[in-house]
């Protein structure tokens, strides 16, 4: 009974149970995610989001992170939809999850709903992350050729937390469960357009997880074998899979200390070439002037994702190798605040980027997606060779981003966005003194602080 | 460009243009979906996603056909899940999809809100059918082994629904179609529980579909490719497809006049056996007590959904050819208030059970899903064989059931649960002369006419 061990384990985990070094990394994905849904708050796509949830109304329950409260399942649509807008949410290599931007949301919609104080949130989120990671880990990689991972398996991620919240029984948190899982979508066909389905995808992940979850406390039925069933998750949706990734070592470990955070702003799989290109201009001194040709040999899901010579928008830009490599080596970094019309529509990068080549190296693909790798060798017009390599990116655990980074990295995304910044950032890093309700008091504080000026 | 093409079609259809006939048959469709709905609304799963939007509250844009208003999304979700659990809604056989279920109630919602009128409504429903009936058929049958049609292919047909209502142009209904597209999900997992998951898979439908076209409405983009990109609704959840289904005709011929009505009141797949059933217990004036045996030979699907010789709930007795069949036997019907506790439990129903076998026949299979037939054998303790063979259930076009039959059939359906029920009857029925929010403001009555007793 695959899915139901995960269930009988969300509801096992205690708080007490977690070890202070989980505890305190739970809250650094908890501000990397505050600083995402911040930074992307005013983004086209959310206000979008946000009318209709308007024009829909609901209930207070809620803080939506673009100001004012609203249902629960309303704020799901919002929340998570601006967390993911921005790419620096934070992502699992093994699983190809973004866990943050749909499990947090979700459980912090439910425990501010629910008058749930901080500890249960980390309890939650910890236990979203733990089962959504390994779903994702036994369906990947097949699996994520045609479903955005974030959107599936992150469904099961923000019922499992929305089931912890609510102290749900097994029984109700396989309902939880199985009900996710028949309502997991999310198709990467939009990539090819560069739509703002990849928002949608994370609104309703965390929308349908929850979904799932307070009709599953009300007893609301659902399939008992969601993942292993002879028409589950499983077989429907992934040529291959793995059941003991789901098993293994768990309630013996605790995943999210896996978890990756970002330091460019754009899709994770141009990061590892984008690392070692800034780290050969650097180095080196060298001019992006002089350069003949970027040669970047990778993992095919790379080519898969971001193989994109031409990029037209902002937001496609920013799943482009080419123009992430070529705008790196431009300006030495690629923030948040690197990416925008003007250097996009820039002649030198455009011509930057025509230099940039993206293939498959055998040894890349076949460490995938343990590793997610590359190497770059950067040719100069005189001939000279340069090359770098790295098995994993920044902020991966293997090249762990600091407290301090993480902390860092908020201030620069929440830059224009918040008044009070180092009071957001010690409510979160204290989350297990106060309640949901609190913390989410200064988002809606910080509103009305603007709307007075 | 496949979908495109879809929604070149959707903006094109007029009402003006439609077939009388059409336009008829568009409304008998509306009226036998409001009949399912209406006799659903108080079953415990629709009271529990009730309670659920009423504690998440919104804005009276929509009537929900349990009492009062709501949000357009809230009333998707409860009136699609009404109009499915009574298992009388409507079917069309080579797509494999209820339509009604998910396309009515979102093109009912949006254009009540949207303060539409009768002939935009007829002329939304058509489109709708139209469209979830040809991605049906083009991916049917390998997709619906694995998934629900009536779920994924239905969001693209509430989508398309609501898309015409909302007059979006071809570009923004493709982002429609794109993000219902990319929402689909439901898997058939579920039925080995006999859970509630199938009305979910109908509410999120209707939504599902409804969010993507009200999103569009506000240029919120999607896959421009979303059936035919190479990773889009065919390539990842069909293991085979036929394109040519999607276009061939379309804009010359309304599919909607292909679809089926139920009188049983259980699956569709349970009916051609039923009918030979029934057919030869009157024909041959024969009483159950007489049955050694009842061989059904049939096509595979029928056992995929329906081979459970031991429902243990009034809702699996549904999904149960051993218990549909042995029900007919011993009453001669197998009506509405057919299904019930007491003859699920009854020894004389549960003995007849045994004596019915399911099996595949060749010429079943391969006709199918053209064809939805059955082969019956009965075999008597004095060893007399009796046999009757069906091509199509009773209510499908090749052997229709008749206006006056689906008004008896609405009639039987809201037997205790309506007042005024020619009223009712009537406005269905003179749709394109009133607005959609006159036909929505009885049901609204009807409650406040039950509250006040």
């Amino acid at each position: 009974m695959i899915s139901k061990s995960l269930a009988e384990y969300a509801v096992e985990v205690k708080y007490e149970d977690l070890p202070k070094e989980v505890v305190e990394f739970t809250k650094l994905c908890i501000l990397d995610w505050y600083g995402s849904a911040l930074a992307g708050k005013g983004e086209k796509p959310i206000q979008t989001i946000l009318e209709l949830v308007q024009e829909w109304g609901g209930n207070e329950q809620a803080t939506l992170i673009t100001g004012g409260k609203s249902s629960v399942g309303n704020a799901c649509l919002v929340n998570a939809a601006a967390s993911h807008i921005v790419e620096l949410d934070d992502i699992h290599k093994s699983s190809i999850i973004h866990a943050g931007t749909v499990v947090i949301p979700a459980a912090a919609a439910v425990a501010e709903a629910y008058n749930l104080n901080g500890k249960e949130l980390i309890t939650a989120v910890a236990v979203g992350y733990e089962i959504c990671y390994r779903i994702g880990e036994a369906v990947s990689p097949s699996h994520y050729y045609y479903w955005h991972n974030t959107a599936t398996c992150g469904t099961f991620g923000s019922a499992a937390a929305a089931a912890k919240l609510l102290n749900l029984t097994v029984e109700q948190t396989m309902y939880a469960l199985g009900n996710a899982g028949s309502q997991a979508a999310g198709l990467w066909e939009f990539i090819e357009d560069g739509a703002n389905t990849k928002q949608l995808h994370t609104a309703k992940a965390a929308y349908n997880g929850v979904l799932a979850a307070l009709l599953a406390k009300k007893d609301f039925t659902s399939a008992s074998r969601i993942l292993e069933g002879r028409r589950g998750f499983f077989n429907a949706m992934s040529e291959k899979y793995d059941s003991e990734k789901i098993t293994k070592n768990l309630g013996k470990e605790y995943k999210i200390i896996e978890n990756s955070f970002k330091i460019h702003a754009s899709c994770r799989h141009t990061h590892p070439a984008m690392d070692c290109v800034q780290a050969i201009m650097k180095e080196n001194c060298l001019s992006y002037e002089h350069i003949q040709n970027i040669s970047i040999l990778t993992y095919q899901t790379v080519l898969n994702i971001t193989d994109n010579p031409n990029p037209e928008t902002v937001y496609a830009s920013k799943f482009s190798s080419q123009f992430c490599s070529a705008l790196i080596a431009l300006k030495g970094s690629a923030s948040i605040i690197d990416y925008n019309e003007e250097i996009l529509q820039s002649l030198e990068v455009r011509e930057l980027m025509k230099k940039v080549t993206v293939a498959v190296d055998p040894y890349y693909e076949n460490a995938y997606p343990e590793k997610w790798g590359a190497k770059v060798v950067i040719t100069l017009n005189d001939g000279s060779i340069f090359c770098k390599a790295t098995d994993y990116p920044k902020g991966d655990p293997e090249k762990p981003a600091s407290r301090e980074e993480l902390i860092k990295k908020f201030k620069t995304m929440t830059l224009d966005k918040i008044w009070n910044t180092d009071e957001h950032i010690q409510a979160v890093l204290r989350l297990e003194e106060i309640d949901t309700a609190e913390w989410m008091s200064l988002a809606l504080g910080e509103e009305q602080c603007k709307q007075t000026q």
